[in-house]
């Protein structure tokens, strides 16, 4: 079990160099603080990289995972669950939101099927990893088995140490998988322990009765599989998806591995969540990249103690959040690095 | 007075472009709406540029205007006057928070002395433009005369004009000039209708009782002074700074060539005031780039209409706000334009 070797590996944040971070940020040509989330971010960047200054992490990778849900027959999506499969094939021709953004980051990104439930055409950039085709139907028994949760875990540890391996600086997690807002819901409520209702939303746009009608699918799920939130692997067993368990994976190797992991939106924060209640050290390494509109995301994020870079209404996942805000992550790398010092410049310091 | 020849060529922004471009993102491969404040850019985009979709703004300039203030005298900032200086001598030599950030975005820095208090070696990428030796301590009487006004608003719109006739596809406007939250402030209250100490924040860093000083300072200078809030020339001269003036003319040019133009922080959005004021037209033509952490910016933004991009607590002016959230800007523009649709990636639409 790959994913155990991955997390023991795991280390704490070196408080060496971010202590020398923050001291570092206060000689720099402005008023102490006043560069705001970008000043937090390259404290945690030097922790992360046992470096003061920290490296620009120039080399960014999105790995974007795939997979179908067995409960989208129960009418929790606005899309129909073939749409998986055409949007994988979008992302390999490279016409999808993540692949512009990525080009414009200057990031590859690497598709990973875990589980689409229909057979998809090899491609360079496809990763073929189907654990299943597409879970079961998590409101009448659990969504995968425990193998198979292991198996996504695993899954996301490979694909990213191949990825890594190869040089990275920054991992980016995103995922597609119609019908995946439902399973992430699922999962927020039994970590931070909100009630459905309070943590379901639109996903890819369903209207209000539809959002009552899913409130209710994600209870059923959580009463008919009683998902223990003490052990992820339970929870990513009974009420997950194999894209979800992938990204978990991923994220465990990069903070392995010493890189920042960025978290996108709902889905991937959820991922997160099964990753930290595995490893709680991982949450050092994660930088989330934006609030999500959907309505469980700041519960989410809160739980595993994220403040996102970005809050701009974005609801499309593919990791779409986290690359826009990667641009954030190398200019907290940037401005800790290349600004002058009051004592270089010649600058009178306050008094 | 070249200010009200630019004013009269600020054209309303196009609607059919911006119809067009809110249908086309209907067309691209998402759940309508789901790059939420990216989708809301890329239509002001096109109105803009009256094309669909807006072109991908490749050609960025900062212009980066400084200027004293008299009402230093009054005790109102954290940092002595001369860092002005010397804070553009560290513009000139790529030293600040600023220059890192317009490095990261391929940003060219044009830095204004618009009314610095001391002279300042002549340099590649520094316009002489002095108003006069920093301005006169508006808390006595006003800041300026009605004539360096006009020459403030000219010279901002003669800067960018320059740049503009080089080639620009947007424009961002920031500023240096120590104690300039105290005119910035007072601008504020005049044109939000807000008390003084509703809007008067810490600046650079003063403490509690500094910045209670502070609010005394601002309403003293406008009682002495009584600024006509129907009249941005009037309010200019009695509250405003050589920075300001100058920016707020760069705004007006810019709008008239039909770029758009990133407001940065509570200075840059204190010009913005002044420019909407002189002409209400140029609001169409500007993006907020984001909300600072002085306390008065909120208002501020919502008298202009304007939705800051960011909010990572920045307050360090210079146009980094602004230079950091142009990345999104670019991000709105290439997603319009280079996502598929769900015709050309064969991906099903909703029900």
């Amino acid at each position: 079990m790959l994913y155990e070797k991955t997390i023991a590996a795991i280390k704490p944040l070196d408080a060496a160099a971010m202590q020398a971070a923050q001291a570092r940020q206060n000689t720099l040509t402005k008023p102490p603080g006043s560069l705001g989330r970008l000043e937090e971010v390259s404290v945690q960047l030097a922790g992360i990289s046992r470096r003061c200054p920290p490296p620009v992490p120039a080399r960014k990778r999105v790995l974007l995972f795939a997979g179908d849900h067995g409960v989208v027959r129960q009418g929790v999506s606005a899309f129909p669950q073939e749409v998986t499969a055409q949007m994988v094939l979008n992302f390999v021709r490279g016409g999808a939101g993540v692949n512009v953004l990525a080009r414009q980051a200057g990031a590859r990104v690497t598709v990973v099927d875990a589980g689409v439930a229909t057979t998809i055409e090899p491609a360079p950039v496809l990763v073929c990893g189907k654990i299943g085709l597409g879970t079961q139907d998590m409101s009448l028994g659990p969504a995968m088995s425990r193998e198979q949760a292991v198996a996504a875990l695993d899954l996301g540890v490979k694909v990213a140490q191949t990825e890594l391996a190869a040089g990275l600086d920054l991992l980016i997690c995103g995922e597609m998988g119609i019908g995946n807002t439902t399973p992430a819901t699922a999962i927020v409520a039994v970590f931070t322990g909100r009630n459905p209702s309070e943590v379901t939303g639109p996903g890819t746009g369903i209207d209000a009765a539809r959002i009552a009608h899913k409130v209710g699918v994600v209870q059923r799920a959580l009463q008919v599989n009683r998902p223990d939130s003490a052990d992820g692997l339970d929870v990513l067993t009974k009420v997950g998806g194999f894209e979800i368990g992938g990204m978990a994976g991923a994220m465990l190797a990069g903070a392995a591995a010493g890189v920042p992991v960025m978290v996108d939106g709902f889905i991937a924060t959820a991922a997160a969540l099964v990753a930290v209640s595995l490893a709680p050290a991982a949450a050092g390494y994660m930088i989330a990249g934006h609030r999500s509109a959907e309505p469980g995301h700041a519960a989410a994020l809160q739980k595993l103690g994220l403040t996102p870079l970005l809050d701009l209404g974005l609801r499309l996942g593919e990791g779409t959040g986290a690359v826009l805000a990667s641009y954030l992550v190398d200019a907290a790398a940037r401005t800790i690095g290349e600004m002058a010092t009051f004592g270089d410049a010649g600058v009178s310091n306050r008094a």
